[in-house]
């Protein structure tokens, strides 16, 4: 599948069907985050893999009671380990790296046939006590993986291009 | 290309050809963009696509001199334009939904036999006055883009899946 097709294709699965991910493919997508640029290569990140069911319910509740988080039968958590690092343009490094290393993933699951959410809306220190995560450490965002129940979207609700780009300067 | 070749492909450009990137290639780039999810839909996000050479070479004195950013004949400014907004795991939204968008960029890139580099080192308020940005929007990356002038080196140096991986919880 080529990268357009995937962008295209990726979307917000919020039900999993009860069938477990193939280890290989698991793999293919923890590789695809391996893989990911950061800021001077530091890789400042852990993925913590969650298969165990009790585990992702208490994770689905953390996470604001979304209970799909836990019919997924992979949850990953995805940690950045430097959490206080700003680049020099004043931006947090954690959220960007860790967030490229995510984008990887979700497009390589696509790829494997399996679907994933971004969860951002979670409460931090409980994921922390539940997974036992260093204080030193921040949860960016929980990733359920599994094969879709649903079938995606007929298209994409997205603002035109034109609303999205400037050309050379910021107009308006 | 399939996605696992376009990650294993994609590297930091850092010398691009005196060749211009075709419009149509450019609008599949910023297409990816487009097509990227963020935090309910909100798409918190401008891309300012710089062409003049005289303002691109004004962005690479921004960026602490690194002088091969003028070089590319595209340079993108990817702006959060809701900065101050949290996810509730208390991670910026901002940060993490303009970097998703720039993933794709750099992946459908790597598609079109295009490169880009990923640019945090610039000074924030530099680039703000150099392109007339707004005090309430903040830059997060500048991406150059370009026909690549030198080839991916030959393996990535990355840590092992075993040092970024955890299984069930935190160890150690």
């Amino acid at each position: 599948m080529d990268v357009f097709e995937a962008i295209q294709k990726r979307f917000s699965v919020r039900r999993y069907l009860d069938r477990p991910v193939e280890e290989e493919k698991l793999n293919k997508v923890l590789e695809a985050a391996r893989l990911a640029p950061s800021g001077n290569n530091r890789q400042p990140w852990v993925f913590i893999v969650v298969r165990d069911a009790a585990t992702r319910k208490q994770l689905a509740e953390a996470a604001m009671g979304q209970s799909f988080v836990a019919e997924a039968p992979v949850v990953i958590a995805a940690c950045g380990t430097d959490p206080e690092r700003m680049m020099s343009c004043e931006v947090p490094d954690y959220a960007v790296n860790v967030a490229i290393a995510i984008t990887n993933m979700t497009l390589q699951a696509v790829e494997e046939g399996l679907g994933t959410c971004w969860i951002g809306a979670f409460d931090q220190q409980k994921v922390k006590d539940i997974l036992g995560i260093p204080a030193s450490v921040k949860v960016v965002e929980l990733l359920p993986l599994g094969y879709p129940a649903v079938e995606p979207p007929a298209t994409k609700n997205r603002k035109p291009l034109d609303e999205i780009v400037m050309y050379e300067r910021w107009q308006g």
